[in-house]
Formats: C-alpha cells, sequence, structure tokens
C-alpha cells in the first residue's frame, strides 16, 4: 500500500494472547532507551510495579527521566561506572557491571514486576563481561507476567532470537553529525 | 570499532549550541511515538512546558501515556478521528485532522512551549490532508526555543530535509507477525 492512500480496509487482526513478552531496542540511532522510558511510563500508568536497571550510566550523572519515572513509583536502578573511556580501572567498571547484572537477575526471578527494563546491558554483554548465554537462560525461565526490555546497539543475535520484538533504530540523519551538542531537555 | 572492544578513547565531542532541534521518528517499527513520549517526560523533569498533539488517535481511547503524561502537567491533545478504516464520514476525519493542525500551529507559534509533539502527523501530511508545504514553513520559523518531535511512517522528504535528527525504526522482528495482540501496559 503507498502511503498516500489512505487506509480503508481494517488491517488483519492478531488473536493470541501471550503472558508476556521481551523487547530488543537495538541499533545506531536515537530512542532506543528513550523509546523503554515512554513504555515505562505507560506500564505505570497501568499500575503496573516497573524496575529499570542502567547498565552505563553512573549515578554521577541524574538524568531528567529518572527523576520523573521515580516520582511516578518506578523502581530505578544506576548502576554503571559511566562511559568506558572515563574508567581509571576497568576491572572495577567490569565488577559494577556484573553487580548490575546481578541485581536485574534477582528483580527477574523475585515475580514482584511486571515490567523490569534493562537498559544498555548489550555492552557489557558484548564486552564479555556478562555472560549472554545466561542472561539469555534468565531471560526465557523469567516468571510468566514479566516483560522486558533490552537495550544498545549490537544485540547479542542469541539475545535476539528470544526476543519476541526487535526494533532497530537507524540513524538517517543526526544533529551530532552536524557538531551540536546533546541538549539537556531532550538528550537527557 | 568492532562491538565486543570496549571503547577506550574518547569519541570527537560536538562543540556547537543549538536552540532548539527538529527530531523526525518514521519508519514501519516500533518506537516512534513512544520514544517521543520519553523524550516529553524527560522535558518536563528539566521543567520545560511541553504539548502533546495527537493527529490520528481519537478521544474515545484513553491511552497509559496520556494519564501519566497529563498528571506531569503535559498538555495533551488528541484529536485525531481513529483508524481511517472505521471512519464513516472521510470529509469529517479529514476536517479533524485540519482542525489538530491548526491547533499544533498555534501552539507552535504562541512561543509559549519548549517542546511540542506532533504525534502521528505524516499521516495526514502524506495524505494530503495537512499541506507539507505549510508544516515545513511553519516549523522553519518557529519560536527560537521550540524544539518539536514528529513522528509517523513514511515522513515525507520535505520534513526529512527540515529535520536536525532523524530516526528510521526497523522491525527485525514483531510478535504481532507471530499473531500476538497488542498488550496493555506495554503497547497503549
Amino acid at each position: 500500500m503507498k502511503a498516500d492512500e489512505v487506509p480503508l480496509q481494517t488491517p488483519p487482526r492478531a488473536s493470541r494472547k501471550t503472558a508476556s513478552i521481551v523487547i530488543v531496542n537495538t541499533g545506531e540511532g536515537k530512542g532506543k532507551s528513550t523509546a523503554a522510558f515512554g513504555t515505562a511510563l505507560r506500564a505505570v500508568a497501568r499500575g503496573w510495579k516497573v524496575c529499570v536497571i542502567q547498565f552505563v550510566k553512573s549515578n554521577r550523572w541524574k538524568v531528567g527521566e529518572q527523576e520523573t519515572a521515580t516520582r511516578l513509583g518506578v523502581e530505578w536502578w544506576t548502576i554503571g561506572d559511566g562511559f568506558t573511556w572515563d574508567s581509571r580501572d576497568m576491572k572495577r567498571t567490569e565488577a559494577i557491571a556484573r553487580e548490575a547484572w546481578r541485581i536485574a537477575r534477582e528483580r527477574i526471578q523475585s515475580a514482584d514486576y511486571r515490567l523490569v527494563v534493562l537498559d544498555e546491558i548489550t555492552y557489557p554483554m558484548s564486552w564479555g563481561w556478562i555472560p549472554t548465554a545466561e542472561v539469555v537462560a534468565v531471560l526465557a525461565s523469567r516468571p510468566a507476567a514479566l516483560n522486558v526490555i533490552a537495550t544498545g546497539r549490537d544485540a547479542p543475535q542469541a539475545l535476539i532470537d528470544l526476543a519476541d520484538t526487535v526494533t532497530e533504530m537507524r540513524n538517517l540523519k543526526h544533529a551530532f553529525d552536524r557538531g551540536i551538542r546533546a541538549m539537556r531537555g531532550i538528550d537527557y
């Protein structure tokens, strides 16, 4: 169907219900984490218990969405060590990522939540800091009603295979490429 | 740089500041509107005045994000007539879209806001209900501090040309394709 045609026919409807899904937002483009936070906002509006765990961002940098989400009752953990190029002790940075995964795994297995967001988890997975096979196994055997959103570039294939919905955010154009800095209120 | 290499070098930093940007989220995949709402959440956390205008969704269907955003002080207009295939009077549906644009234009030109989200505006633009040239002209001459996010599939080229940042959401995999229904709390 062409973009300029007004759709007149009801599209086919999906009929299966599922207790929960796993969503992956990957790709180089903007919106991976932001879409995950948008979904978290939607989930709390429905009365769900939601937990966000950030694997790279450090607690030294409070972002806008954290403030809002916390105010709405989202449990929010920022357990990263910041950008790897700022790390003065990579072993420690790696240990912090493992600790974030330990906490995430506990939250996932607790059956207390309806949505857990694993923000930027693909990076420590790709770097071999968190075993991909273990993450996939924990997600595959998660409590039936728990939805999970994982974000980050270069999502490992095993994670994609497990996921129900995978979106690749592609950069068609980016203000940054014209030298424009990230903007408070828009980018963080 | 390969995905499994830990980045050790500080990437080049952008240096230019800009008063505001125009963002377009397009493509067939999930997350276009959700990322826009995530940004709205970020913007209100920074104390910005934010307005969301939905061009397709009708007021008959209250979505979770609307409830949360309104509670946070976002001005939220749902002025669509619903899915076009449910329309019993396409002239009326078209008139409603024009009315949504009239309200959006007023909000944009008022200089009262720091962020205006034009959710699913690309559809009435593609269908010729709202003149693309006018939308682009209004965005190009917007108040200096006003950021705009436009969402929807098949963003018109003139809109892409005007935008600072354009992300294409690509569907790598979708639960819907396996017959799984949209889920309250996740999809709406």
